[in-house]
């Protein structure tokens, strides 16, 4: 049986460092048998690299590698309080929330980067419930934002 | 003691099929004592049947509609998780995102139409705590939105 | 070791009455080992005291301090449903819903709003995980909107 950490490295990702939170908060915390997440953006080595309104700023291709990068960050966040990925027991919920221009509807199709990513890693232990909403603005104006909660051992 | 089962009889309500997800996730799933759902949105019949922003294409009181049958595919996707209908214990929390038109503040009277489901099905184990948020965009550009978490034997 | 309720006077604070719900539901209830607290907004006795989009209507300083309202208000609601602030054991999750002038980018500062709170009164047992949003528009037209989760005793 593949673990986590070593479907990690066939699919040739890294955990990246958990993003230093914007605010008066943590980025994860155990709390019972679960490991809950602060909101995600889309961080890289410290720089946020997707901005402004899916479907006039952005494609939805980078929505959803938006969605992706905000997936990855949630669960560096969430391997860190649970005590390593292989830690994480089972993905239990994201909610995505999508910067979107009026008129986009397809915030399904964006969060699907986030809930792919927590397939191609968990396998059956990835499927999640989710909620995919429509945000008229988030932090310093990212393109998506992602919550997580697992069930951790 | 009438049983949730009996109370949708008396009020001829039938639950429906749960929706089929319109991407990666599961409609609902099971966590310790709970069943969480993924965001129900107005589909009927494999069709959506609400879309457009409260207050501007639809009324309130369509708005209400809208709310009553996310509610009842939250039910739904709630009861095949838990096993039956009769298994939820108690709904504990419900999310209610509404598609809302510039200056549109009714949100908590559109989310009754889904609390007040709740009620009738569940009395007083139908009491639950909730979040009304006015939506930028919903997905399929769905009027309302609901998440629905609850105890289950 | 100083209490809750220490703090709180320390601070020269008061939880206010609980805050009546705006719809068929109750303010907070208790589910396993956690209160779950009803979407807050800035109430206080039974008027809403601050309203329309931060950025444009409201200053940040403003939004900060509705939120810390909306804080203090779902302090209230938990400590009724956990019977008392001491019974509160630590804070889990805040998830604050900004309502958003278009372009306003800052709900972090918000939200710390009400983060801060938590630090205030509770310490190391104040740190929680945050989701903070931008809404399109919020119930009776509140500038924030906060949801609490907290274990209980």
């Amino acid at each position: 049986m593949t673990t986590p950490s070593h479907r990690l490295r066939e699919l040739k990702l890294t955990l990246p460092s958990v993003v230093r939170p914007v605010g008066s908060y943590v980025p994860a915390m155990r709390t019972g048998s679960w490991a809950l997440v602060s909101g995600q953006i889309p961080i890289r080595d410290g720089k946020i690299e997707f901005t402004g309104k899916v479907g006039r700023d952005l494609t939805l291709e980078r929505g959803i590698e938006a969605a992706r990068l905000c997936g990855l960050n949630a669960l560096a966040a969430a391997a860190d309080a649970a005590g390593g990925i292989d830690c994480i027991r089972r993905i239990v919920r994201l909610a995505v929330f999508v910067n979107s221009a009026p008129g986009f509807t397809d915030q399904p199709k964006v969060a699907n980067g986030a809930s792919d990513l927590m397939a191609e890693i968990f396998g059956e232990a990835g499927r999640h419930v989710r909620a995919a909403v429509g945000a008229a603005e988030l932090p310093l104006n990212a393109a998506v934002e992602v919550e997580l909660m697992a069930e951790v051992a």
